[in-house]
Order: C-alpha cells, then structure tokens, then sequence
C-alpha cells in the first residue's frame, strides 16, 4: 500500500514549527507494516492542492493540517471538491461544534459550519480535544485521510486509523519493544548482525537518543515475533530496562517503592539534573525526600563532612571524593540508598589526567560504598544528561540485584 | 526566488529521524526574505530523484541528505546525472578526504572516491566535519544546492549558501531580534496588531517554546529595522530578556557575575530543574555553590529550619512557607541571593483551594524576602518547565532592580 503524507502549513515552510507529524504518522504506520513513500509540504493554497494531487500516484493519501475554521484552512473543502464525492453536513458533528464553543463561552462563527462537511461516503474521526474532526473517504480507487495539524487533536484519530486500516487491509500484525540502556545503538547493530537473518519474518527498528535507545519489533506472526524477542531478552538481559511504554526513571522508582527503599542524592557536575529526572515521575515523592546540589568544595565538606584533606590529595574529582560523598549523605539522612556525582562536565576544566566528561559515581547500600568511573564524550550537555542516566541505571542494577548476579562484590569494580 | 527543499532519506519516512534540517534551512532562508514554497521528503531511490525533479518547477532547489560514502548514498551522481552537467573530480577534495581517513587511523574505501565529484562549473562546500563536501550549481537556469544530512555538517555551509544567494541575487537583508520571558505569544500578538502595519518594510516573525517567545526582525533597509526595533523594546522593555543567542539562565549568571553575587536555591516541585538549568551554563560555579531539593517537609524544617507550625497551618505550598524556606536559605548559606520554590506539579495533589499549577516563590537579597505567586497550567512538565523560567525572571527582574524602577518595593507583590 503506497503511502504519502502531506502537511499543510505556512509555518512548517518557514521553519516555526517542525513537522512532528510526520514523525508521529509515519513510525505508527510502520509499526504496522505500512511504508511512507514520501511526504510533502506544501502552503494552504488551493492551486498547491491541485499541483500535488495531480502529481502523487499513492494509494492512501494522508493530508495533515488546515482544518481549522478560518479562511485560510481549506484542506477539507478543496480536497473534498479535487475528489468530486457527494457531500452532506453532518448535523451531529455540527451539534457537538455548536456545544464546545458554548463550553468555552465563545460565540461559533459561521465558518465553523464548513467543519461539519463530509463526503457521504465517508468515516468521521471525532475530535475530543478540538473543533476539527478528520475524515477518511474512498475516492477514485485511494483513500483519503484528513487530519487536523496540532499533534494532540491528531494522535488519537491516527489510532483510529490504525485500527481502520487493519481491518480493511486485512493487516494482523504483532508489535512490541524494549528500551535498553548502557549501551550504544552502533554496538547493539554490530553485535546483531546475524540477528537480524535469524528472523526474516521479524521487522526490527532500533530508535537511538542520547543514552538510550530503544528496539521495536514487528511481525504478522505472534510465534515469530515472541520467538525473536526472547532470544533478543536473553541476548540483552543486561541493558534491558522496560518496554517501550516505560521511562528508566520511572523504572527507578518503581523498583524502589517496591521495595519501600527511601533514596537521596548528592550532585556536583550534573547539579540537579539527576534529581529533576527522578521528581519528574508522579509520586516519587514517596520514595525521595532531599537532595542536594555541592556545586563547590566547600558544600561538599560542609553538608557531607567531605574531608578537606581528601580534596586536595585526590581532587574533587576522584573516586575517594564520590564515595565520602555518598557516604556523608547516607550519614546525614535516613535514606536506605544514597548516591553521589562529580565530575568535569566542560568545556573548560579538563587535564592530561582528568579529561572533559571524566565523572564518578558513588553508590551506598546496605552498608557498602561503591565507585564508579566513567569517561562521557559530548558536549556539556551530553555529558550530564548520559551521567544522569548511567546514574540512575547504577541505582536499577543494585536494586535487582544485577551486581551480586554477576559476582562483582568490591569496591570501584568499574575502574 | 522559488524555492524547494527536498530532504532524502528512509529515516525521516519511516519516522526515525525528526526533519530538522526543512526547520533549519526554512528559517534562516526566510530571514534573508526566502520563502520556501513546497518541501519533499524522498527515498534514496534513483527514480524518486527523476520523479520529483521532473515535476518541480522551483528556481532554487535544495537537497539535504544522500551524500555520504556508502552505495545507498546517491544525491550528489544522480542529481548531476539529471542535469546532464559536465563533471570532474576535485584533486583537493580528495586529498582531504584521504586526509581525514588518516587522521581517525581508517582505511579509506573507493566509494569515497565519488564525493570529490563536482559539476565542472560549481561552488564546493567544505565539510569541516565529515567527508562529505555539499556543491551550489546552476543548471537549466535554476539554482542547484546539495548538503549532507547531518545538521551540524550542514549548517555551516547554510551559511556559505546564504552569503552566495545574499551576493548573487543582491539581497542586502539586516535580521536580528529579541528574546522574551513572562508573556505569551498570544497576548503579544493581540497587542501587536496595529504594530505591524506600522512597520510595512520589516518582517517580524514569533517563535514560541514553552515559556518564552523570540521576534526575529528582517528588513532590507537598516532605518527601518532600527525604528521598528527600538520601538519594539520600548514597547516590551519590560519582557525581553536579550537577543537572538542569549539564553535566560546564561543572562542570570552573567548578572550574577557582573555584580559578584553569589546564589542558592531551594526547590520542592522543581525537584532540581532550577539548579540543573543554572549550572548547564558553562562558568556558573563563580556565582553557584550549593543548592537543596527539599521534597518533603520534613527535610524542609531540617535544612533551613521552616516552622512546623508554618506548615501545619498554611501548608508547604503557601506564601509563609516559601518565604521561611528563602529565609532559612539565606541563613544558612554565604550567599547573597536565595530562592525557594514550593508548589504542586500535578497530576495528583490538586485540590479547589490549591490547584494544580499553584507555585509560590520566596527571593531574598539585601535583608528583605518577597513572595510571588502564580498558577501555571500544562501537564506536570510544563509546570515545572514554566516555573524554572519564571524564578530565573525573577532573579532577573532583581538583579536589575526591575521592582524598584516599578515602585514595587512591598511584600507578596504579586498576590
């Protein structure tokens, strides 16, 4: 099924908005089996409409934007019009426009009528948080899906779809995934090379961010893809931290409720970042109580009795820094497990010795302090946002357990 | 100048890769008054080029992406292909090429060999930054441009583009702009309405992210742009924070520095966001010692000594216990300026009294404590997000004496 999107929009033509729709329609679609043959982009001009449907030779045609009331948005008039189909305005879908203006206390002009026309063969995908419903229609042997440009109003109706598709398309298909971290998205591929030919029936996409990256797996047989995505769980058991609804602090947090564990943490190069991410999560509040930024020496010997002497044989940067900082922390709290940073985030401020992205970690549980040394490439940013990752991945290993697992038991086993 | 941009590559069609380079070369094209009509996104597929080469009938034509060494990279001999241009290879080019291969100690491979390939009559775009150098040529009497597809390989050669397209089509274009915090792009555009048709000769365009707004000023006459500038800052003094590359943390620490003033912060909802976004300013550790994240209240009467009392009868979210929390800050602390912040994010936690989105910030600087309140809406992110920004206003607005020049000088002036 050849498949092009088109969005409509000045602004994604000048550059003020990125065009996420694409991005959203097209990895759904795939998830599915069905591959974008191209996208477009064209401005709300009925002469641009035309050009475009005169030229495309696809068999679903999925226009993104210019729905709205106004003069400018002629998506569902000129393409409804391109397509010659019989039209009719639905009186419920009128109703409902009527009724969401009265909630919002607005007067509905008279241009928000055209948003109630439809082809009389057609489905309607209500719109629950806007006054713009999509449409899909058969025309000309294609069809033809209309969706409204703000992604949130689009999202549910691209479900819809979805489901639309399925069905007509007779597509049955199986999709899951995993979210992986502490390791690299050019090593993961390396490292599956023969893989991917183990399982020809699988499709498998990895998605990499910073830190992170995550697999999806698709197939039209749920043995094939249950088969593929065991041997890939026990291939990377290790980097594994959830599927592909789950965020690793949410992981984190999680895992320590689970086990009523309460965590602090200290930080010096990632100055909050680490904490943000983790009171990012709804109701981590019952599992971290305080944390503290030492950005300076100074802190670090005030709030965790860092000693003077420890700083200026080894640095703040050092191993020994990390560990009298979680263990200070784990002193002056009633927290189960605490956990320290500090390192050279750059761009200034790095040696021979101790290069940009050097960090330490410092983890104490149940009466042990362990280090940790890392060297993050990147720039200031990167380097903190992959400590704070690692960071709370150190925290998901201790609490499964993963370091006992796989028999490290001392001190820096990382350097 | 009509104006196509065509990005190749499976990744943006199959929703991998988000099109930023259309955003990129979209919106600095446009402050050289370039509008772009159309973009495509194409698979790297020789008859795709022919297709939609065959089609458009844009003057200048920019594609980004497929100029890499491997097989599937096809831009740069297919499109010259198509344009039936006479060729030769670049011994310069070439010799960097090799150059580059010796530097990273890998072997170079033949199909390297081709991205020293140019159109004999053609303009080559150094790659400082990969191997793959982009080409601006004419052809049939339009304008040809090809980049490669990682955008920090293509950006500085968007900069060559504009200078040659500045030269050759004797655009004298003057751009800059304004950044924006504590108002939102639909209250300023109500309040531009009549601002526009008083400035025919300047282009002004809003770009909005979560809690601020930029206006980018475009004109082809300097006096212009100059009067409508200055009476865009008089107008808004109060909101612009700086120009097109400030950021609003990097602008505090600069204040900060400037008056050798030394900071700590205090956060309950913005669990670190606060002291995370200040210290991902390269420098900040001159002005940034320590910071506390005080989540639970608990910890908000062990570190800075906030009254029971306070929080049993006002609760932690209230103007008393944000004030106590600054104050106790301030203590505690050798620094001059202290900053609490203690809301609810949400989703949870709401009630009719106290909605989600309700924040109080406490400042304290020369010996005296203000309170502010505000209720910002969003999901829980963009409280937190909404909030950071608003106390780095704050610090802002008092650091250059914003109160005092507006006669505000009582406390909770906000409530």
């Amino acid at each position: 099924m050849k498949t092009v999107i088109i969005t409509v929009g000045k602004e994604v033509l000048t550059g003020k908005t990125v065009n996420t729709n694409l991005t959203l329609i097209a990895s759904r679609l795939n998830q599915i089996g069905i591959d974008v043959n191209r996208s477009f982009v064209i401005d709300d001009i009925k002469e641009e409409y035309y050009s475009i449907l005169d030229y495309i030779d696809e068999d679903l045609i999925i226009f993104t934007g210019g729905l709205g009331p106004t003069i400018d948005d002629i998506s569902r008039e000129t393409v409804i019009e391109y397509f010659k189909v019989e039209t009719y305005i639905n009186q419920s879908v009128l109703k409902k426009i009527k009724s969401y203006f009265d909630q919002i206390n607005l007067k509905m002009e008279d241009t928000n009528n055209k948003q109630a026309l439809f082809p009389k063969e057609s489905i309607i995908l209500e719109n629950e948080l806007g006054t713009a419903p999509g449409v899909i229609f058969k025309a000309k042997e294609k069809t033809i899906v209309l969706f409204p440009g703000p992604p949130h109003e689009m999202l549910p109706m691209l479900e819809k779809l979805v489901e639309y598709l399925e069905k007509t398309n007779n597509i049955k298909l199986f999709s899951n995934g995993f979210k992986l971290v502490g390791i690299g998205e050019s090593t993961m591929e390396k490292s599956l090379t023969g893989f991917y030919d183990l399982h020809p029936n699988v499709n498998i996409a990895p998605y990499a961010t910073i830190g992170e990256v995550k697999y999806v797996f698709t197939s039209n047989n749920k043995d094939d893809l249950d088969i593929c995505m065991n041997e890939f769980y026990n291939k990377y058991t290790n980097y594994i931290y959830g599927n592909l609804n789950d965020t690793l602090e949410g992981v984190v947090v999680n895992l320590l409720k689970d086990k009523k564990i309460i965590i602090s943490i200290v930080e010096s190069c990632t100055g909050g970042m680490l904490a943000s991410t983790i009171t990012n999560v709804s109701g981590s509040s019952s599992v971290f109580n305080e944390s503290i930024v030492t950005y300076s020496n100074e802190a670090k010997t005030k709030y965790l009795d860092v000693s003077k002497n420890t700083i200026n044989t080894y640095g703040a940067v050092s191993s020994e820094c990390a560990k009298e900082m979680s263990k200070g922390l784990f002193k002056k709290t009633k927290s189960n497990i605490t956990l320290s940073i500090t390192g050279i985030a750059g761009p200034t401020g790095g040696t021979k010795e101790k290069p940009v992205g050097l960090v330490y970690f410092g983890l104490t549980y149940e009466g042990e302090t362990n280090t940790y040394k890392k060297i993050f490439n990147g720039n200031r940013y990167m380097v903190r946002k992959r400590a704070t990752i690692y960071a709370l991945d150190l925290i998901r290993k201790q609490l499964i357990n993963w370091y006992i697992k796989h028999g490290f038991k001392t001190e820096d086993i990382f350097q």
